[in-house]
């Protein structure tokens, strides 16, 4: 499906489905404030100031659906550069769908998936890569997350891309021009000059590659095992925080229905507990399971909590599992659980390890201090970065390919090649940072990039 | 608790929680323009006029929170009638609560549920039956629960009640008058002007306390049985409907989780629908059954939809069956469904009754019949109605006790009790009828209505 079209005016739900105190409806296009002015009873909206608000009643023929504030936004200064309008209803699913209904029936259309945002972005409102944040934005349900997008959305990352492109460009001109006077044998690109540049673009480029995975654990949650042996009391430590995290935010209204099951923000990083324990039912010990498994989760995660039952477990044991924590490579906390019925021997014990954290999950006892723990090893990771991070799987592929190119230009410029393939390496690695921003793009690719948008954005 | 104190600014969501492209967050109170000035970047808004929407970002000390619209209300030209800021956002929930946070920290308080609407009433904006229509407009699900809402938060049945406390008011006062002069035993107040004028107020009222079940209708959906035989494709049946309904309305985004179960819009109609399974599945027939609970459910529906396997029952058993259902006295319509496997014979015998529709619910068949029969029954009821309807249970007991207080006062007038006891009758139907539309409150009977909404209304 082409996404051209832009003579038609879209109309969209843009707050969440369901039951609230308003929802809003926008329009965009150049009927978007005809197409309102029909069936608005109230001011006449083509004679009035952008940015403006307007009261009156909807209504389809003599039937009033609904009283409503109209928001009037002329293009070119609107989310679109369109004509936009807004109209916040009474937020009953019922009204909602008579007033998208009455547009629909006058000729306006349903709006895709994101394309409000793709509209913005085809008339120059901000770059591809900052149309995407978008969607990553009202994704973000953590502080690191929240941030990378903001970041993204207001430029950060785009302008990065940028600065390497021009200096590509720069040098892409000069070696075009050289073909141009290739009879003569000039050089204006010095290949020096081209191989330290192209060197720094791969530093910079290979490091945006490595943030990758950093970034995709912001945007994703960062992979936590909570294991141990049945019984230690690995559910009830991850219940124990669950609550905590969703007493702190039930005060505000409707943001549990995203704490569930083993997702859990602490201190603004977002978790993603990884339960082992199906696995380690089968047998008492780590060894007597399915130890590749286990193993194979625990490298992939970012961070073991590994649960020791201080009641039943000896010292011998304890120690000889944490040496196979150590082995493992994997950061790890060392969680000596049911300190309120074990003996005060061995928790002296396992106290003096430094990866140690005694707790009793039952009793909701020093759970402040594991999660301090926890975000002490995060922060280790620099998970949470002021830097420009990539979120996004499409980049992280169009950087590899970039990357590629560029090591092309540099076996080309040691190995001599003639100026047409190394301007043609040149042009593919500037072809790959275009497809980021969207100087480079089809109508597949900006199909399949909108698509995965919710509609209403 | 009081609901009295207005020199806090309230905040909360005011659209559905969840994820969508924008989130709206709703400020009102004396200091909503000031504690909004201090987190937001963008223009001064002190200084900028009312109905007017600006861009720019909030910030939580350095760091930005989100690029948001600030639509701006200055009193008394808001919802509340004091100012009122909204804060369009992305549709994050992670962000909105930042943002909700952001201002609790700053000293404005979370609202209480309804607690908008509620200072739009104690403001003057409108009057409680209206309050208590903005509440019902939200929930409204089908065109005549919503017009009753409409209708009710428009003045309309206010209107109504106004009317009538008007004329008791002024013959209240001549009866009071005639106190003053008692002595003199003068008659300001006709007797007989009285007692017509009580009767005609008592005519009113009866019709809108029989219009209460209509209104109960309206608002919670026709309650509608379908009943027959096991395997009779009860079931089936109301899938097939509940599809088709299904499929008509979920071409307009987030209606769907609304139109599960067994409740279902037709036309405009909203229908419960009530599945008596479970009752009939313990035996084969209607008679060796639980009959009396059954009959008890038929009886509380205002239609029953009897369907008959026209594959295995014979004209004997189903003419049988018509007529228990007509001694039954609720409206039924006579469902022949399998007709896709069923005898010709049979079905021409059957299609003779005018109360029967031929289905096959397997294949879809003649579905819309069906339908079209279900709306010319319940239109029959008139349950879609331009008149003034009670929907409201605290209202119905308000007329019910006003009612009560009317009779009082036409005994009197036939007892020739004094004046003063007339007088207390009549101003305790007052009474009532004020409770209606909030010229008499307590706190408490405002708590209680406004707690009963939704938060950010």
């Amino acid at each position: 499906m082409g996404y051209t079209d832009f003579n038609d005016t879209i109309i969209a739900l843009a707050t969440p489905p369901g039951v609230g105190a308003i929802g809003v409806i926008r329009l965009s296009g150049k009927e978007a404030i005809s197409k309102v002015n029909e069936v608005f009873k109230g001011k006449d909206l083509s004679k009035e100031a952008s940015h403006t608000i307007h009261f009156g009643t909807i209504r389809d023929g003599n039937v009033i659906i609904d009283e409503v504030l109209v928001s009037l936004f002329i293009a070119p200064k609107s989310f679109t550069r369109e004509d936009v309008i807004e109209i916040s209803c009474h937020g009953s699913n019922y009204i909602i769908q008579q007033i998208i209904k009455i547009f629909l029936k006058n000729g306006v259309r349903l709006a895709k998936p994101g394309e409000f945002t793709q509209r913005a972005f085809l008339n120059g409102q901000f770059d591809l890569a900052q149309a995407e944040a978008v969607a990553d934005l009202i994704a973000s349900d953590s502080e690191a997350s929240h941030q990378a997008a903001l970041n993204q959305m207001r430029g950060g990352f785009s302008g990065r891309i940028k600065e390497l492109r021009e200096q590509l460009i720069h040098f892409a001109s000069m070696i075009e021009l050289e073909l141009d006077f290739s009879e003569e044998d000039v050089e204006f690109a010095s290949r020096d000059d081209l191989k330290s540049l192209v060197l720094e673009l791969s530093r910079v480029i290979l490091q945006l590659i490595d943030s990758f995975e950093v970034g995709n654990v912001i945007k994703n949650g960062i992979p936590t095992v909570i294991a141990g042996k049945p019984n230690a009391g690995k559910s009830t430590l991850l219940n124990a925080l669950l609550n905590e995290e969703k007493a702190i935010v039930s005060d505000i209204p409707g943001t549990t229905r995203d704490f569930i099951e083993d997702h859990m923000i602490i201190d603004g990083f977002s978790f993603r507990f990884i339960d082992t324990a199906g696995i380690r039912e089968s047998g008492d010990k780590i060894e007597t399971m399915g130890v590749e498994r286990t193993m194979a989760k625990m490298k992939d995660a970012s961070l073991i909590l590994y649960v020791f039952d201080l009641s039943t477990d000896t010292t011998t044991e304890i120690f000889q599992e944490i040496n196979k924590l150590e082995n493992g490579g994997t950061p790890f906390i060392v969680v000596g659980n049911k300190s309120d019925i074990a003996d005060s021997t061995i928790i002296e014990q396992v106290k003096k390890d430094p990866r140690a954290v005694i707790i009793s999950a039952n009793q909701k006892e020093n759970l402040e201090n594991l999660k301090a723990k926890i975000v002490e090893i995060v922060n280790l990771k620099s998970f949470k970065t002021g830097n420009t991070v990539v979120t996004n799987a499409r980049h992280y592929q169009a950087l590899f390919e970039t990357n590629k190119s560029l090591e092309d230009v540099l076996t080309g410029i040691d190995g001599q090649v003639s100026n047409d393939f190394l301007a043609m390496d040149i042009r593919q690695a500037l072809h790959h940072l275009g497809e980021i921003t969207g100087e480079i793009t089809t109508d597949d690719l900006l199909a399949n990039i909108f698509s995965k948008f919710c509609i209403g954005k």
